[in-house]
């Protein structure tokens, strides 16, 4: 299965748990806990992925990066957003110019 | 554009620089900080992401969205892992019965 | 000077410089910013605390567990909250049998 | 029982539990998971800090602002550091023209 497959697969997945009982699924679960608390797991998926990578755990940056993913796809159905929106951003500076719009962002 | 490309393509041009002056490219000049300062930046847009969706902002959760992702690849360049890896590490489970197997592993 | 002293005086002179000129405070160019920036700096300075420690860095700890503190208190000042109402709750639980009750609170 | 006395007393606590049995103290539990646990609440509690001050509840802020303080004392101790040490940090810096020593240290 290639990358964008599982992207949309896994979003399929995730916005159709959002109607699961939160007893079963762990998407409902979260949905259900609210915005700040999918919010925060976003954050604390952030911390652990940069935790691993200064411990230099090759397999924990791939899992806790695998995590950050997930909470980010779920924190974008929560807010009405999807992958596309994302990518499109990604895209947008890419192509202008590339990373040097970027490089000019941060500065302040 | 297809997502699957943009990441492709983003993911290329990030190794592409690992060879440019870091004065003139802000992904050399990252990969010259070194590994800690890449994770701090990984868990600093992770942060940002989480305070933006609180706020409710849309248009910041997709900018920070961006940013994340984007230092997320600069982080899985720097230590020799590509964003296949990752995405096998997503969809193994969700093969594996989905995300119940991120519920079981939450009870710790 | 005792640590209560520091604690006194540095929170003072962090209300002190509210009304001072941005150009020439960091702490009044922290308030200028508003409160979301002064959260960020908070969450940001737990994530630089806690990649220190990871890295083993001792003097790293002793200088970002400064930093956390010192924003920190920016930010009670920022929402009109002082260092006693803070050590108040600190207290309180060490007082309600200390520690046991942060022990069940954290098992959700 | 002034602040100076709630941190003495509550970094005694802290120590005290070194030696408690994993089982029936948080402390004890968290010292048995090991420093990179430790500091990976440290980050959690900056980040829930920082939530509640985005989100605007003070109640919330001197809550996770006294986790914040605790969980960041159990790093001092897992790492042999005092109270004192960080204290004299920011004391030595407040003496050194106070916080324009920050000021120019930020520029980078």
């Amino acid at each position: 299965m290639k990358n964008a497959e599982i992207i949309e697969r896994l979003f399929a997945l995730i916005e159709e748990r959002r109607s699961a009982d939160p007893a079963n699924s762990y998407v409902a679960k979260l949905y259900a806990k609210g915005l700040a608390k999918i919010a925060q797991k976003v954050g604390e998926e952030g911390l652990e992925t940069a935790l691993a990578a200064v411990q230099n755990s090759k397999q924990e940056v791939v899992y806790e990066s695998a995590d950050l993913l997930f909470h980010m796809m779920v924190l974008w159905a929560d807010m009405g957003l999807t992958p596309d929106d994302i990518f499109a951003e990604l895209s947008r500076r890419e192509g202008l110019s590339g990373l040097d719009e970027k490089n000019s962002r941060d500065q302040d």
